[in-house]
């Protein structure tokens, strides 16, 4: 929260605490909703319900439509039925679906049943969309130009409309069947003669996607051609809504927050500021997995107990060899990983990723191995233990390139997130494998160990 | 590259090998400038200079514009100094001023010299910001209004200003010495009466940054207040320029990849597609300093080779703390270090946050540490066996919560990247912790463990 939010949460419990509701009020609607928001829902339960309860409906909707989720769905249950219905009349429909989207079935009904017909109806056709999709991210309240209006009374109709829609910056035309044919920005129509027909203003090559199109696409799109407004389309090419770039900017940020957290094996719902609790909920299954994993590379370990038994240095040397394969197999999985969420792999081309991150992890490894090797020589005064170090390095440092590579390649081959491999499905393999061809090496070569 | 793209580029191939260049031309002017420069960058030299060279300077700039910067200087180099200022006038000032910026000390003087003046001197006052702050990504095609024009007087100076500048959906109100008073949106002057003044449609309290804030910062307040366009101010409140909300979504995808790219401990130049010789010279150093770290860990446990000698089964399962511990560390600062960016740390809570970090890991660290505990107990039949390695988990995944928060927290205090922290270091501490815990602990009990 920044200072100057800090200070204006502190009036505002003061206030409260003086029952002087009317000043909250004012104070929170000179700021901008998302300021209101933030201040609004650090307040104490009680001091929420009041401040929404005295609060006309615009406000309070502007408000609501600010929070995260999860402070929206506390504020909800805060409030009656009938305050929520006009609430959430008076919200962008997008924001209002996806805010009854997160309610229980039962609450869902119960608010809807409350709602004006024409409102519960756009929130329900919103709300049958996949939330990932661009159906689930489009809203509604779009302008749309019929063909033979005028730039003049293109400008008439935006004029009337600009309050509710949540874009007036580009328009889009339609046939008489509600088929889109067209986009025209705001800044055509100011340019265009008043008495020039739409069709001949519009650019009919319009950019536009169909409502299962994933999120992510949607993003890509927009951001590679640089759009404010992306149509939605069924597959009879009718307009059904339009995905603006806030919310893209939001998707954006969600979808890199997804990869980051996959790839460190965390749940995208802990946040920094969870409570200890939720984060202990939310990590112990995982970590449980990760033990089992590790009890695989304890148990290769184990396996070798005679080698090591033999000549205990193995087991200072053996960790280098483990460790280094788990560098080398973070950084492929990091580069795979963003190279396809970016969109540089080609689909033809995963073989020869994978066959290129197995070269540099070879060569990486005889490079360090070399180094390592060196040190272990020197150290020990065995030229075969620096030579079965190299050796295991060079061969691991492979497989982590080939399992770093590989694991998320194969996981976007089966339609799956690429990121979902995580580094500790790479890290378990560059463990195992890593062990294995130490100490496997070493138990070949004992004789000359020893 | 997508299918359609493939196609035209062979298409294109084919045509230029025929000499008809012409055709080559209508079909790129067809496309949309990011799909042309994405067909033009995947061309042979020879191909992408006699393509510039008979093209129009407009599309040429339009094209040139929407290419990544070194597909931009490869074609620079390919050109005459007289047509390289050509179509730098054309471009977006922004585009050309981050081109030139890419150039040598000699080639941005050599293309300098051949701009007009007027722009010239406008991209070399752009190159005077920093890339990464306000200043170097904003644009100076911004459309300024000045107090006592009306309504209608604005949509004129729109309709002229139109072709040139960024964005005409938010213009900016100056007082007579430039300085910022206040922002209409189009919308609004679309719904004002056209003999209103601006001065009684504008919002006085227009969100504005400093030229020298960071382009992160610009990112979150313009995603944060869901603006379109934001003004840059100097310190005496003069208007330089705007943000648009297409470049900061460049921003923000550019900073979600340098977060990941230094979680994962890899370079950000490196790219899927870079040449396994580049991805090797990035990799070396950092892998060279992975290998120091590793012999930190190493050499804790040769300092132990005579509790392993007298136990080699401790060998086997000195992995699954220190793994166990990596994964933790990984995950804590995977929390920490997306919390940070996400705007979710407050400044004076870090102490707090590193404490309920450490808790969870004990936590967690207690629990997974029973399971293990058992498994060991279970498999050489030696209760304090279980319990050495019940109380380094327990211990090494607390260190696990301080190193994954605490590092990157200190990193923000030093006014560091937090990402700069990186997965390596954080292992690092839990290697050397979990070893010389688990060791430590069994050197201690080594009369119950025999």
């Amino acid at each position: 929260m920044q200072e100057r939010n800090r200070i204006l949460l502190i009036a505002a419990g003061n206030l409260l605490k003086k029952d002087d509701i009317k000043k909250v009020i004012t104070l929170l609607e000179k700021l901008h909703p998302a300021d209101a928001a933030e201040i609004v829902s650090s307040l104490p339960e009680e001091d929420q319900k009041r401040v929404f309860e005295s609060w006309d409906i615009p406000h309070a909707a502007d408000t609501l439509q600010e929070m995260d989720e999860s402070e929206q769905l506390d504020i909800v249950e805060l409030l009656s039925t009938p305050l929520v219905a006009d609430i959430m009349e008076d919200m962008a429909a997008d924001d209002a679906a996806d805010l009854l989207g997160g309610l229980s079935k039962h609450d869902q009904e119960r608010i809807l049943a409350a709602m004006e017909r024409k409102d519960a109806l756009e929130a329900m056709r919103l709300m049958a969309h996949k939330a990932d999709t661009a159906g689930g991210i489009m809203t509604p309240e779009f302008v749309a130009l019929t063909k033979g209006m005028t730039a003049q009374d293109s400008i008439e109709l935006l004029r009337e409309k600009a309050p509710t829609a949540e874009t007036i910056y580009y328009v889009f035309v339609v046939n008489k069947d509600n088929q889109l044919i067209g986009v025209i920005s705001l800044r055509d129509l100011i340019i265009a003669k008043p008495t020039q027909r739409v069709e001949k203003i519009m650019n009919p090559n319009v950019i536009f996607v169909d409502v299962d199109t994933d999120q992510e696409e949607v993003a890509s799109i927009m951001s590679r051609y640089d759009l404010l407004a992306l149509p939605v389309v069924d597959q009879e090419h009718h307009l059904l809504g339009i995905v603006t770039i806030d919310d893209v900017v939001d998707v954006i940020e969600e979808e890199a927050s997804e990869d980051i957290y996959l790839l460190g094996g965390v749940r995208r719902e802990e946040r920094l500021d969870s409570p200890a609790f939720e984060s202990i909920r939310n990590r112990l299954p995982w970590m449980t997995f990760n033990l089992l994993t590790a009890f695989l590379a304890a148990a290769v370990v184990l396996s070798f107990q005679s080698t090591i038994g033999k000549l205990v240095v193995l087991a200072g040397f053996m960790p280098i060899v483990a460790g280094m394969g788990g560098n080398m197999g973070t950084q492929t999985l990091t580069v795979t990983t963003r190279g396809i969420a970016l969109g540089q792999l080609e689909f033809r081309e995963g073989m020869r990723v994978i066959a290129r991150q197995i070269g540099i992890g070879v060569i990486i490894g005889a490079f360090t191995g070399i180094l390592a090797g060196l040190v272990a020589y020197f150290y020990d005064q065995n030229p075969y233990l620096g030579l079965v170090l190299f050796l295991a390095m060079t061969i691991n440092m492979g497989i982590a390139g080939l399992a770093g590579a590989g694991i998320p390649i194969v996981l976007r081959l089966l339609r799956q997130d690429p990121a979902l491999g995580s580094g500790v499905i790479v890290t378990t393999f560059t463990d195992v494998f890593g062990f294995l061809t130490f100490l496997g090496l070493a138990t070949l070569l004992m004789r000359f160990l020893i």
